[in-house]
């Protein structure tokens, strides 16, 4: 049987990274366990990593922003000498299987996008602090951050040497930063990624690959004094986190999974898995205090936690739950008062901004999971606010529509509320309900005007909300007809349909890093000339050359 | 040995497209010879398509620019009863190696573009008329058109039935251009893409996926009335085209192949090839009217249609020819007149206008060459103007520096002119420089001041436009060293580097695309789900049932 890969983890059992807090200041180093690998059959040597050095990382950068507000600058270094970080571990690369590289990819973008993003919207700045060789998808880590400052001892170098090495292209958005965040001349950039040697100091910085070159003698004070500088530019310095506690969950022998707020039931047969969510039980906290004492166990945080979990799990050991069934349960007028505490208030609490911006990270998630994604809006569901986003980040939506014989939970309605208009954009930077209506600006401004009303099938349909409306006479067939077609097409041309419908509009650098250089990647994958066995992934390190196909497409 | 493909024919030529010109209005019937395709094993049955149907069809948007300036709408419709046509035609497709399929869609792909942008160039706007099935790419040829009618006569759909039927993706845009051209919702569109069947005409426009729906009896009026309308709106009926003459080339048993302002030499040892451009012999035509009576003859014409038929030649004959070096001789004074004449009065005159958009064309044709595109800038060479595009458009260049021995031609310098700054602009909307300098705006302005001077190759180092200069000591070995080692690497790797690198900076429907979904197509063309022994692709038409790899990636 497959090894279940579990995405849950706490400081107390990170075998790869180190950090001290220091004041303002959190010192974060990586220095990967070789014998710590996820997998066996390799070593992570010379600050490799899997997907367990990621799922920690991932972790960090979670707990940062809700367990240490007070922290205003991260720096990121290595642990070891001579080594910054030498990148995703080749043998295991060369060993998984291609749905596990295409996930691992994925998830290892999703955390550089966290960190990334955590400075602006955190006031949590990362700060690569580069000290030896680092090359592919350590050069990668330092990408993400927003400073890379770099010693010029003589042996430290940056390299992607994906290409000239590999037969692969750097996995975590290597090419897309080079050109697009640090803009550097694609000319050079060319230059640069057929380096197996990588590039030095001066010419580092000359290129526009790093920031900062610094001589080795001045290089720690000259990073702490930056990063407390940093630290010192914003407020907030008395904040107090709250702790994430471990996450509560019960996996059934069928691969049934249950939280507090969500199960999960796989239905193996029918290749597909219903996620329920369940709304809160009782009212909010009555004050931001109040929602700071409860934490963790805070409805709307513990179901985005839970929600995050169960769509890791789902990709990574659930493989062949090509779709996925949305529904909800609860009282949409209590989802709403969970909301209205954390929503409006994101100026005025640390911890209503984090939640919020947890959600938006959670919803990414759903937006990049490569699973047809279905919406049932059944009758006593709360797809309220927040919640609706899922609605509108799903690929299509049923709604029951009037008497349901046997039924009697309140008519399903959907509610849209303020946060639906702009406060959880996807990765092209538009909310869901502008990408929907993406050739109708004016629909979306129309909406407006129905912000708290619960809106029936009917009205839901009128206003473009949902795909189908059905009545108690259809909805079943309909439902179970669409399923058995759905879970008999190809999951490859499903994935390739689905990510090329559901991001119309802008793109940016994620929906670039997502989009473009995933999809490349992903063929470059399944070619000869990389996994093959004289491919280069199956012949670094064993002495022996590749041997390509020359042939171009 | 492999069959050679040859893009050059004309009208005497055809076998599966007709024209008539009425007035101003051009009706353009698709009408496939069953048995003329261009390999052997299939037939083209129900008007679907292989290469040789595309490259009819690209000569004739080509020859609607040039030989019938006077044409101000263009019909495209079926001349078959009960199909406008069914797309790519499956059992060509099944039969195609990896490379003719990628190559095969991105060939259709320009030449889509091509005429969707006839209307706002060049008033040459083309209007679907589709009346009987018109499914997957004959779909997507609608899509590409400024407006698409369709009728109502009940056996009439439009479908894009890739995905369930064949499990592959609509290969020439279908997918971006459903959410990004006519901005479908992305459920619908989630719905439209699943159905095999397709959807008719009153569904069709409402959901956005036609602009009008015309009963069976009133079709033919409408369209033609539409047509002439939309021509009247153009003045230009009085211009005379000129004749697109037979392009004269020589291939010799290597593999070179000699125009007559440019050769093409293969070393298929070395796995390149080197592009030579020669300038003018003399000066441009002394008038507008000169330059129209020299027509095709022309040097600036010419040469554009050349370089165009290299490249496709180069495309689809030359497979391991992984890099491709671009040099030039002649006199940069001359380059500079005859351009001065046609992109100064491109206001003034159809013909400059359209050399110059031809120009576009085949300078973006370059952009999206798979080949490791390299410039080498010698003495004696005529990088100036729009020929220095080419310089910004490959992945590297190299420039003669000094004094060379036994070479007495005149220094290498490169010229910038006035349409350097916007008037060729890539895909991604924006000039080469722009991109090239996409972290520096202020690097492009100050480029402005050194229009027209010859740049040395100390100067053009400086300024950014190179990226090396060489003197005669070292400019044969690091040539060879870089050529070499470039011809090593995997040409898949490279591939998606390159792909990756080109286009920094905005997105548009084209780059999309080019650069997503062509990623994504490529990534299932490798699938078994789709080529494997069961797949979708081998299965179809066998009555046998394909078998997928369920688990999603």
């Amino acid at each position: 049987m497959q090894q279940l890969i579990d995405f849950r983890t706490d400081p107390g059992q990170y075998r790869h990274w180190q950090i001290e807090y220091d004041g303002r200041v959190a010192w974060l180093s990586m220095n990967v366990a070789e014998d710590g690998g996820l997998f066996e059959g390799y070593e992570l040597k010379l600050n490799t990593y899997d997907l367990g050095v990621d799922i920690e990382l991932a972790d960090i950068v979670q707990r940062m922003r809700f367990e240490h507000p007070q922290i205003a600058a991260v720096v990121m270094r290595s642990g070891k000498d001579n080594v910054f970080c030498a990148g995703a571990n080749i043998k295991m690369l060369a060993g998984a299987s291609h749905a596990h590289k295409v996930n691992f990819c994925k998830f290892t973008n999703e955390t550089r996008n966290t960190f990334e993003a955590a400075g602006d919207e955190s006031g949590q700045p990362y700060i690569a602090a580069v000290r030896g060789a680092c090359a592919g998808g350590g050069y990668e880590l330092a990408l993400a951050c927003e400073y890379i400052y770099m010693t010029d001892d003589g042996s430290t170098t940056i390299a992607l040497p994906e290409v000239p090495l590999l037969a692969v292209l750097p996995g975590t958005g290597g090419l897309t930063r080079v050109t697009d965040k640090r803009k550097v001349r694609r000319d050079l950039a060319d230059v640069f990624c057929s380096l197996e040697e990588g590039v030095k100091g001066k010419r580092a910085k000359q290129w526009k690959l790093v920031d900062e070159v610094v001589s080795n003698s001045k290089f720690n004070d000259t990073v702490a004094a930056r990063a407390v500088e940093l630290a010192g530019q914003r407020g907030g310095d008395t904040l107090t986190g709250i702790e994430l506690t471990p996450l509560e969950r019960r996996i059934d022998a069928d691969g049934s999974i249950y939280y507090t707020y969500i199960s999960v039931t796989v239905d193996r047969a029918a290749r597909s898995a219903t996620i329920v969510l369940s709304g809160p039980d009782q009212l909010p906290p009555e004050s931001l205090e109040a929602l700071h004492a409860e934490g963790a166990s805070s409805w709307i945080l513990k179901l985005a936690r839970e929600l995050d979990d169960a769509l890791l799990h789902l990709r990574f050991n659930e493989l062949e739950a090509g779709v996925l069934l949305f529904k909800s349960q609860g009282q949409a007028e209590l989802v709403a008062a969970h909301e209205a505490l954390v929503f409006e208030n994101t100026e005025n609490h640390w911890l209503a901004r984090e939640i919020k911006l947890y959600w938006k990270r959670v919803l990414k998630r759903l937006d990049l999971t490569s699973r047809s994604l279905v919406a049932l809006i059944e009758n006593g569901s709360c797809f309220s606010g927040f919640l609706a986003d899922i609605l509108f980040a799903v690929d299509r939506s049923y709604m029951m529509d009037g008497e349901f014989e046997d039924d009697d939970r309140p008519p399903a309605a959907i509610r849209l509320s303020e946060s639906s208009f702009g406060a959880l954009p996807m990765s092209n930077g538009i909310s869901r309900l502008q990408t929907r209506f993406y050739g109708e600006p004016g629909a979306v401004e129309a909406l407006k005007s129905a912000i708290g009303k619960p809106l029936t099938a009917d009205e839901a349909m009128e206003l473009g909300l949902i795909t189908y409306a059905y009545d108690d006479i259809d909805w079943q067939d309909e439902i179970r007809v669409f399923l058995e077609e759905r879970a008999s097409f190809s999951p490859d041309a499903m994935i390739g349909m689905e990510a090329n419908l559901r991001f119309a509009g802008p793109e940016t650098m994620e929906t670039r890093i997502f989009g473009r250089l995933t999809a490349w990647q992903n063929w470059i994958f399944q070619r000869p000339n990389a996994v093959g066995e004289s491919g280069a992934l199956r012949r670094y390190g064993t002495g022996l050359r590749s041997e390509y196909d020359m042939r171009r497409v």
